[in-house]
């Protein structure tokens, strides 16, 4: 059985989810022994630490050395020494890789992808312990989110790129009438050809969750992959990048189709962006350098994930201590460091209605403060969600937020008694006005909310308006009993170009996407120019080529 | 009955063929008075002489005075005065237009589409005339290319952009387990939204066939379209654009959704080009200006066709009489003032084997030449198939191409007994050798030909290779007995990316595309970024802006 019929369940299973858009997944959330095996967890834990120290086994064209880059946010000594290639080289391998990888076909290239993806997930627990130690999340986000999640957004960008390529038939007989003179007859046909070298670089905080959708997408469409991850979280894409290396080797194919870049010289990426042969670009960071490659690596389609100024209303409420939950919730998990957090909460001034009567804006900023501090006044919780901050530049832009307005809430140092080392610290709440724009309209990254006094509900609609146009957005938030306030915040979204929550009140985050169901990012503002995922996530990544020629008439009816 | 439903049939038709991309046309390319109407040509061609030495009948927000802008290649007088509009006032009014074209979602923008084009194919015989007039095709080629073949890339564009707006659905209910607890119940919307302004810039000589595609591709996908029209074919596009407003207002939307942009400044596009909110744009013109727009309109998404280098490999034929009529055919329709002529007719400088023996290099061209001269012998044949030279410059163009080799067919200046000041002069055939690169790799545009000799077969597939890495093509041809030596070509075609004919011997020509069957460009090399039609076309065009809150759980089943 071919590997495309072994998996064919699993890829109808994710055209039917994503078609849908129903809650679905292949792969359990729970990280619960009877799924996943009864020692899994310990295998996988222990297989990263055979990793810690040593050289990392990849043999890759071009090596001209081993470096080691990552420093764990939780104090831990990783030390693993990947091998640094030359950009040169690996472009000329991926390019070597690519007819043979072509010819595969849409089946064949899927069928591989969905094979490494199996085998992906069954070391779920070995990549989210590298993904824990790497980006400081808490162990249950780290598997979560850096396993079957990640795994459901690979997935889906198999899905959806299969979808795009079968919308293209593989022949055609052309067949146009000629009066009474015979037809005109061709013969058609149609390849799916992918654009060219891809470069998918990740970022610190979710190297799978972030790298998987690209990484995917430009294989399944035909293209060669040079993944780039963050210096600072490159053991989870490393263990991903062996796994498809290995499956690639059993079918007999050119295993650097896929390769590592990695380097301590940031010219080392900056050549790979702007080498000619390199058609996209999978960009998941900061704006800084978002721009950067907009700016010069113009000989590629660049798919940028960046940040903008995410934001919840809050007008009134039937329900609040659920959404105080809610929100404390949103702003802890991992330090605040999503992509998606929140960071300005909108309240008029004059505060607002909720079903435990009126509250000012003082008490909102009091209470809220509260519904944090209570969430992370349990040690197990605070292991659990709140995770270790992944770059000591963080901790001081929270500690420089601080001093921008009046704090509501203080960020405090967190021991971890299993991590001495570990760099964790609570999230802070800061009292703005809305006058403050020089301080809430930029992102601060990190454990940082601001709680903006607005002009009345119609000023922070203004509000959310103006950051949202200026800055973009992964997403936005409104809590309000009053319809007509909701429709005006569905209109802000949509002119925002911004997906919208409303009323989150119970297990469900602003923050969090279910993939097959949620679209991450609509591409549509300046946080972003494309969506996890969407037909315009895989469609340009190849373009088809067409051969034509006559054949004689078939035989009339 | 609903304008979606009212033209249903026609989605579907073209649906189904763009799917299995046999020969369909809704739209019957013959302009026989048996399917147009007895006096439909007669009527077509007054309504144009109605529109001639007057103010164009577009009332436009902005306008700062008229302009006349168009010089007829067969001398017409056309002297229509068009409104200019200033650039922030067409932006502004497309921005206002937009929220209610996007509430109409994808059905009620499909079926006022749809509409649209139905009138615009009812008045084929008045666009063809005013095609013709404008961009000097012959009477024929305008009205098939100009009406029938530009209203097929049209509906073909409507249903890529249907088809990829039908891929999200409106809602989706997101039922999560929760264990033993209830589950997490979601309603979730899901909405199709238009990027912003689109700019739509055409060329002088295709002033429909290439600028339908990306206006009713923008327009289906929820965005207002400002067209921007060559300033020597501007009737076409203003008579197009007045159907749509048209039946806009009749359906009581703004008609500013579409309006029509001209100016004798050529800053004027430069400063459309380059607003904010100009989200994408459609250019078919220069290499020249599209490089300045991938420079400078960087806010917005291009979609560009532009030119390359069209090469056709002569390695061997078993039916040499037909080669050379087909190509003959090529090389003179509309004087070679297609984007996809073939420029560049490679041929092994040791001649080559044929059904009539073997034939060397010099008999080759002058028995090229002499098909030329003979198809053109017919006075008919000239009206019909040469048309008129659009720009005067490419008389001069053609007469220094004349100049860099030796001469196998002279270009002649043709009398037109209608329209005596027509410019129209016959192609020119001129011999180079491999080693002429300086001339054969680049563009030259016009009824130009380069019969360039090769070292053998093999050097012919280098030379295209090198000049289609280099240039890129529309379009790649060869004729071959030998399949492997056509399966080099397709090796070619696949690296090059580019469309490949093989030995075209009937009635269909390398310079000619179907719509619904052949992809016109792959947007793979550097003549074009983007295809008629593929998904990459349209589903960029929109972002899906999602919305989501908690429902009660429905019912245990």
């Amino acid at each position: 059985m071919s590997l495309f019929d072994t998996h064919r369940a699993l890829l109808d299973g994710a055209l039917q989810a994503s078609a849908t858009r129903g809650y679905w997944s292949p792969f359990p959330e729970v990280a619960s022994p009877k799924v996943y095996g009864e020692t899994a967890q310990a295998d996988g834990q222990a297989a990263v630490r055979a990793l810690l120290g040593r050289d990392f086994p990849l043999a890759q064209p071009g090596e001209v050395g081993r470096v080691a880059t990552e420093d764990s946010p939780y104090g831990a000594q990783i030390g693993v020494r990947y091998p640094e290639c030359a950009p040169e080289a690996l472009v000329a391998a991926a390019q070597a890789a690519e007819p043979q990888w072509q010819a595969l076909g849409a089946r064949g290239r899927t069928g591989v992808l969905l094979e490494a993806l199996t085998r992906i997930h069954k070391r779920s627990h070995e990549i989210a312990h590298a993904v824990m130690l790497t980006t400081g999340q808490g162990p249950m986000m780290a598997f979560q989110a850096g396993g079957p999640h990640a795994q459901d957004r690979a997935l889906e960008a198999i899905a959806y790129a299969w979808k795009a390529m079968a919308d293209v038939p593989g022949e055609a007989l052309w067949n146009k009438p000629q009066g009474k003179n015979p037809p005109l007859v061709m013969q058609k046909h149609f390849e799916v050809v992918g654009r060219g070298v891809a470069l998918v670089i990740g970022c610190a905080t979710f190297p799978t969750w972030n790298t998987y959708p690209g990484l995917f997408a430009a294989l399944a469409t035909g293209n060669p992959v040079i993944v780039k991850p963050h210096p600072n979280a490159v053991l989870p894409a490393a263990i991903s990048v062996n796994i498809l290396r290995e499956v690639l080797a059993e079918q007999g194919l050119d295993a650097n189709l896929v390769t590592l870049a990695l380097s301590e010289d940031p010219a080392h990426t900056q050549q790979l962006a702007r080498h000619p042969a390199v058609a996209s670009i999978d960009f998941t960071g900061s704006n800084e350098f978002g721009r950067w490659l907009a700016d010069n690596a113009r000989q590629a389609r660049l798919y940028a994930e960046m940040a903008g100024v995410n934001t919840v209303i809050v007008e009134s409420t039937d329900q609040y201590a659920a959404m105080l939950r809610n929100l404390a919730f949103t702003l802890s998990l991992y330090s605040g460091q999503m992509c998606t957090t929140t960071q300005n909460i909108l309240v008029p001034k004059d505060g607002i209605a909720t079903d435990e009567g009126h509250k000012s804006f003082e008490q909102v900023g009091q209470d809220l403060a509260a519904a944090v501090d209570k969430l992370l006044s349990d040690p197990r919780v605070v292991g659990a969600v709140l995770g270790a901050i992944s770059a000591p530049q963080t901790v001081q832009r929270t500690q420089d937020a601080a001093t921008k307005g009046r704090v509501l809430l203080a960020s405090r140092a967190v021991d971890n008694p299993d991590y001495p080392q570990a760099r964790m610290h609570t999230p802070t709440i800061v009292a703005l006005t809305q006058g403050d724009w020089a301080t809430y309209a930029r992102e601060c990254f990190g454990p940082v909310s601001f709680l903006v006094a607005t002009e009345g509900a119609q000023g922070a609609l203004q509000t959310a308006d103006a950051t949202l146009r200026e800055h973009g957005a992964l997403t936005l938030g409104v809590y309000s009993t009053d319809r007509a306030f909701i429709e005006s915040s569905v209109q802000l979204s949509r002119r925002a170009r911004v997906a919208l929550s409303i009323n989150l009140t119970q297990g469900v985050y602003v923050n969090q996407s279910s993939a097959f169901s949620d679209y991450h990012a609509t591409g549509g503002n300046r946080a972003a120019n494309a969506s996890y995922t969407t037909l315009a996530f895989v469609a340009d990544r190849f373009v088809v080529v067409q051969r034509r020629e006559h054949v004689a008439a078939p035989p009339a009816a």
